[in-house]
């Protein structure tokens, strides 16, 4: 056995974290080609299946709805469970209750929380008319921002995350940035960016797409103003879970939703003409939630009993770093590049390597049973979920890679 | 047996959508008072289950997600389920193919809708600043289309139906209507109104949520521009189900959502930072689908299979006929006032009775098993799903209500 191998299996064995695993559905078929389990490294994309969910689900499905039905809304808690599971997913990105709900998609929170984040700014300063948004974000972010720009009448202004505290000033109104570079994995510096947003004037919201489940946010301790994040990556809620909204405390009586809808009423079920939003968090609501798809998450949380996402940061730095270590022994040297930062504080849970036929390489891998995802035109993705994946895992996947990059093809 | 019981018999025995009800999970269990199976009158609120939703979503969790994961999007078919979802939909409310997409709630949808029209309009006249909406209408609707018009510039003019045609002019950019009204039950006239909007050279967007399912709406053949309708209503779709936007077809490369995602690129996986619209109904989309909600909703549409929705609204009328000869023949005279016009072509497929005590008078109802639903702050409102319900629950329904209301109490 190789001398990384024998590491990986004594960091397993000292793994605090490796009974999670157990919690959740993997493979256990072996792969065509070495007769070995796969390793799912597209946790970054869509969470693995927690073992809990398909229980909670088929009862919200036969007894909830086809029993029930109606009455579920008040019995099964399914009108409550926005800021319920808001409340769930609080801690986990270091906010105290009462300012997450859950609902509608990412993209329709980013829309919320821009055109809020403006509206909070011009209160003081009504002038301000320009959004700043990171010019590398996951694209959604910045068409919803040049959408809430136009309707807003502000001017969008994409700028590199290292460029935005230069581009701050007395025209700012908002700034959209990412917690995680979606395609390097690059961490952004959260504390410096949300200061120097708010020396400037203005109010900041951050996409915790990449970031929420997989290393300490601090929303309440960095004085965050809004945030938003999906819930199927390593949070595991499932394909297109919904996402959600933050909004700290002391503005949401201030905050005002463009989208406006009855479940954010401070009466909803007085169906009165005149709106007249809700306090706290569930202002941020808008129509009926989704209750499969949520209930499904509420479950899917229930893997986070008793961790803490300080023990899932200090592993999954020790997985990537084990990763790149076991890249750089087995694969030849200039074969890939790693745009994924080596400092830790600039790492997220994530490496991102670039090589030239990077598609060709996902389809190979994914076809030995090493699932990792291509980001165009030559970026190979690999998402590194604590709570499901060891050191041996991690060991295979870079030897399975090697194999594949060393190969002429199969 | 009285007359109008034997008369229910007869009419289930010639019921030729009888067979349908067991496609459908219902009660079997006897209620506490009278020995007989409940009635489930709030499918206009939230449908019944469906008895193949179950295997199917079970299938979604465990397989489609817990084994395939994120080869899902492709291999299991949830990338396109927007639209493919819509095309299943589309014969029910008169739409050709390739015209609908499924996702989000229906007040961001009206979002879509409203702000879409009101820019398709000014196309071709920019100086419009009005848009006119439907004073009864569910609020949500009235939230959202304000919000549509502080974000356009626009006026928001709210209106009953019938004064719509005399408020339509120059300044006309969208108007937004009911299909049926969600409290009154009255069926409002779709063609007429709609050519009414088009002659004021305005746009129409249609709110289906409670006629879809229930009778023909006609979207291609009246010319409606734009229209959306909630799933979980007489499309059973389940809790929180999502949405649905149709654009008609000669408008689509003209669309210009507010709510441009990613779901939504001509490209989306080119992860390019300019927005380009993609061409078609999928032009509606934002972000990523809740897939467990939306193939739910997918399941649930099998039971059309063979069914028209002539038929459907032919049993609706037989059924609401029926309803109201009944609850005239039970209950005291002056005990309750309908409020659903008695013309068929006003009338959608519910029962709106307004009656002083209407909170305490459905409380007791559901306590017997008929299950309909109050609507602040005095009307008794049941709906009707010719899919399930037969002329003997209708008889058995209406003669619980007459117990309760000439109860002292219980």
């Amino acid at each position: 056995m190789s001398e990384l191998r024998i590491r990986a299996k004594e960091l397993d064995g000292a793994d605090e974290l490796a009974g999670k695993r157990a919690e959740f559905v993997l493979d256990t078929a072996s792969d065509g080609a070495s007769g070995t389990a796969g390793v799912y490294l597209d946790g970054n994309s869509l969470g693995a299946l927690p073992a809990a969910v398909p229980a909670r689900v088929a009862d919200v499905v036969a007894r909830q709805w086809g029993e029930l039905r109606i009455r579920s809304w008040t019995e099964s808690g399914w009108w409550t469970a926005p800021e319920r599971i808001g409340d769930r997913i609080a801690p986990l990105v270091g906010a105290a209750a009462g300012q997450i709900v859950v609902g509608d998609s990412t993209s329709v929170n980013v829309f919320k929380a821009v055109v809020g984040a403006v509206r909070l700014t011009r209160l003081a300063d009504p002038g301000r008319d320009e959004i700043v948004v990171d010019a590398t974000t996951f694209p959604t972010d910045g068409y919803i921002a040049e959408s809430a720009a136009r309707m807003t009448g502000c001017t969008l202004r994409p700028v590199t995350p290292d460029r935005v505290p230069g581009v701050l000033g007395e025209r700012t109104a908002a700034v959209l940035l990412n917690h995680v570079d979606y395609r390097s994995g690059r961490l952004h510096d959260l504390p410096a960016l949300t200061a120097a947003v708010h020396a400037a004037g203005a109010r900041v919201v951050w996409d915790l797409c990449h970031s929420a489940g997989a290393l300490p946010v601090g929303l309440d301790g960095h004085g965050v103003d809004l945030a938003v994040g999906c819930t199927y990556k390593y949070l595991n809620g499932g394909p297109g879970s919904p996402a959600y909204l933050y909004v700290r405390e002391e503005l949401q009586d201030r905050f005002d939703s463009p989208l406006p809808g009855w479940n954010s009423h401070a009466e909803p079920f007085g169906m009165r003409p005149e709106y007249e939003p809700a306090p706290g968090a569930l202002r941020g609501r808008v129509g009926t939630p989704d209750i499969l798809s949520m209930l499904a998450l509420e479950a899917a949380l229930d893997v986070w009993d008793g961790v803490s996402v300080e023990q899932v940061r200090a592993k999954s730095l020790a997985l990537t770093d084990f990763f790149l270590e076991c890249v750089a022994a087995y694969v030849p040297d200039g074969r890939v590049e790693c745009l994924t930062p080596l400092a830790h504080g600039e790492r997220g849970s994530q490496i991102a390597l670039r090589c030239p036929d990077a598609g060709d390489v996902m389809r190979r891998l994914i076809g030995r049973g090493v699932v990792g995802d291509f980001r165009h035109p030559d970026v190979l993705r690999f998402g590194f979920t604590p709570l499901y994946l060891g050191f041996a895992d991690v060991e295979r996947a870079a030897r399975v890679l090697a194999e594949v990059l060393t190969a002429d093809g199969d």
